[in-house]
């Protein structure tokens, strides 16, 4: 793991540096100056109506640009215009007043444009201004270091600290580690990732200098993670632990140091952006960034999975209405957590699984060992010498159609006896009520082998691609081939 | 566990008795009066020819009458009688004197008899005076508390010990205890049982009492069992643990304190005998002194095992030359255990082994979970932070044929992989090197699948007994039913 053979340096005091395939790389998903004006005249022409508008409301706010626009931190084809409106702390949090301010900007301001009025963890509304989305997200004017009162009060600090933290030249280096991190499937802090935010990334290179630098160090990572932003301190970093016991990164906000910005990153997130890390360093490639999207056929995924199609449990949970996609992941996360303890309780060896979420159904892949489990299997019973469990033992199994008991060379009880399932389909089918949670219990349940999914036709789209993923498991930017 | 319902009381003391079935087992195993003039008279002869052969013979001994008949203590149909010969210790070990005095023995002395000259640790000669056999076996003459010379100058002081501490209505006890332990399988100290000698039942009854209080004792014990017989402190059996550090149970031997009657006993000897006790107690059968014998029929056999025929592997170790019994159990139980952890090792589930030795072959059945591993199985790597140990596991399965690697929950990495072997009897068949021990390498191997083995009609008469008792696991005492 050597610096790199520096063609663009950069900095001479962190020899931070980039090698052809990051300018490469660079290159596609900077903004070109076009996009810049063009994003740029959306923006504007949204401050100036929420000036304008002012003048006919009774309601007094401060129009603040965010997001990666306003950071400089967005790629090519991918920004996020936060335009904030900063209300005074007496009213913003009513309900009455966000809501009819929303609404007259939806009806009078915004008129000719298309508004989507939406709810988040509080209301907002997204404004289409040709050729972007622009969010007009109401919050509360807060001083520096007071205790915010929404969840976005925090956000105009945030864009401050990243302004003034990072120089010209490290915005460049945000986009590569975004990037890499999109490619490697671990950015974004929603709950279908449970991975590194965009504030996140940007606190990681105003941390150590650069993209490259961000890697060198994940090298030597391993959970959980202590990380001190300038500004804080690695003190502050590990007191995060306890108020965040279920996290494997720690870096505390700038902002608030009693925040983990990185409270979302799962383990397995965490242990991706660790391995890609390595391996790019070893040898750099453009399918870190840009790795090749698996086949949405539904001949070749059968053709890919062969008999494994029988092995890989597909279970369909249809819901009654839209799904809200976080509570959408979150039930998946547990019905699949779930599915597989159950199986492996009753004797099943579980191979894998993953979730899905559309926005009617919830789809869970569970593959398991074996196709069917043998029609006998070995249960372990008690040392002869636990009298009251000996004789228990005993007794069930001698009117049973077990094979056994016998001692073994260890003194303990053994018999061989029927597990009560051989068919993993048929154990998910027949315990839905054990492993469906209350907070799916509207959900109606289907469960089927992959082949049989794919021969009704039920999988089609980003599903296939995501089973295509779940067959070859290696991700494509570790085993690209694999996807061609 | 109550105590019986006393139909025959004989000692007040110890509220020692009998229930009907212990009786009834009585009756069949006591010698008869006839039987007794029958074996004493054999017994007579065999003493005066070796009186009166002293007056041609330059060699001085004592005659002595040992074994199960002179303690007593036999079964009807199953006498031991030694007849021991205590030569002087001067040149009681000089093999030149020993095996002369037992050449004379066997050309004059017992010319017109069946002899047989046999060698154990020693030599002797076994004499056939119709209808029993006659062992005529040399020792040294030692005093009591000196250090025995041979294996077996301690008999005498055993066979004191038993008469001393043992009533007259004792030896009805131990009878019913050895026909117990035969019944039970745990009858016999040699590596093919590895279970209780006769003297240790007779020790268990000096100790205890009686036949139904030693096993009210049993359903109480759990190894490390220490026992003091009379003469003896517990404090001495603890002691025991230190030089015998692979047994289970400690008996100090009265007549030497430092010896473990008990060393033989193994843990599943010493568990099968618990379970039975504690069964027979509370359930006395006959089954229990007197079981089914299984079957001897092929098609029994194959009809009992169903498809588990395909699960069973029968490994053969033919000898070049004649087997001797207690060589063969070791090798056969090395193998055993040797081949269980290798295919354990491979992945494979070993459900049961067993071990069965006749004149010029060694036997060994092991069963598996499944007849054939799936294709792929998974495999556990290492965490993505172990740097080496990651790159190496990555560039291994980049270039396999593995599914993977993916990184799971936990931040493992894993891949599905062939396994080396599928099928356990193939696995068994190649890799003959890693398990067959150098003692056995000049035995010839073969491997076959029960069906196999029956199919070409190798399994005969006891090894079918064998092999039927290995597929009903449960003892006979215990499942009387399914041996019928």
């Amino acid at each position: 793991m050597s610096a790199c053979r520096a063609e663009t340096f950069f900095s001479q005091q962190n020899s931070c540096c980039r090698i052809d395939v990051e300018e490469e790389v660079l290159r596609r998903i900077k903004p070109s100056p076009n996009e810049y004006l063009v994003v740029g005249s959306a923006v504007n022409k949204v401050v100036e109506l929420l000036e304008e508008a002012k003048s006919f409301l009774d309601i007094d706010y401060t129009v603040s640009v965010q997001g990666s626009f306003a950071k400089d931190t967005w790629l090519s084809g991918d920004v996020d215009i936060d335009v904030f409106i900063l209300l005074d702390k007496s009213y913003c949090l009513s309900i009455a007043v966000v809501d009819r301010l929303l609404r007259v900007l939806e009806k009078r301001v915004f008129r000719g444009y298309h508004v989507e009025y939406s709810y988040a963890q509080h209301p907002y509304i997204r404004v289409y201004v040709d050729p972007v989305w622009v969010e007009v997200v109401p919050g509360c004017r807060i001083e520096a270091g007071e205790k915010p009162l929404t969840a976005v009060d925090r956000t105009p600090f945030h864009t401050n600290y990243v302004k003034r933290h990072l120089e010209p030249w490290q915005l460049d280096e945000v986009r590569l580690l975004k990037r890499f991190m999109k490619g490697v499937g671990v950015y974004g802090a929603e709950i279908a990732v449970r991975g590194f935010s965009g504030y996140l990334v940007e606190l990681l290179i105003a941390t150590f200098g650069c993209f490259r630098k961000v890697l060198e160090a994940a090298v030597e990572w391993r959970p959980p993670v202590y990380i001190a932003p300038p500004g804080t301190t690695l003190e502050q970093a590990r007191r995060l632990r306890r108020k965040y016991p279920d996290s494997v990164m720690f870096v505390p906000d700038p902002v608030d140091p009693n925040r983990n910005v990185a409270a979302a990153v799962s383990r397995r997130s965490l242990a991706l952006f660790i391995l890609a890390s390595t391996l790019y360093l070893k040898s750099p490639s453009k399918a870190f960034f840009f790795p090749p999207k698996p086949p949405s056929s539904p001949n070749k995924l059968l053709e890919k999975a062969g008999w494994r199609a029988r092995r890989i449990i597909v279970v369909r949970l249809e819901s009654p209405e839209k799904i809200v996609e976080d509570v959408g992941w979150g039930i998946g996360w547990r019905v699949a957590r779930r599915l597989a303890s159950l199986l492996e309780n009753l004797g099943f060896s579980v191979v894998d699984y993953s979730v899905y979420v559309d926005s009617k159904n919830i789809w869970v892949f569970v593959e398991v060992g074996e196709e069917v489990k043998p029609p006998l299997v070995l249960h372990r019973g008690p040392p002869v010498w636990k009298k009251n469990n000996m004789l228990r033992f005993v007794e069930k199994h001698l009117t049973s159609t077990s094979v056994g008991p016998w001692v073994s060379e260890d003194g303990i009880l053994y018999v061989l006896k029927k597990p009560v399932h051989v068919d993993a389909k048929e154990a998910i089918e027949s315990r839905v009520r054990e492993w469906l949670p209350k907070s799916a219990s509207s959900y109606s349940v289907s469960v089927y082998r992959l082949d049989e999914a794919v021969g009704r036709g039920l999988l089609s789209g980003e599903l296939i691609e995501k089973a295509y993923q779940f067959v070859v498991k290696a991700p494509p930017w570790l085993k690209p081939w694999e996807y061609s």
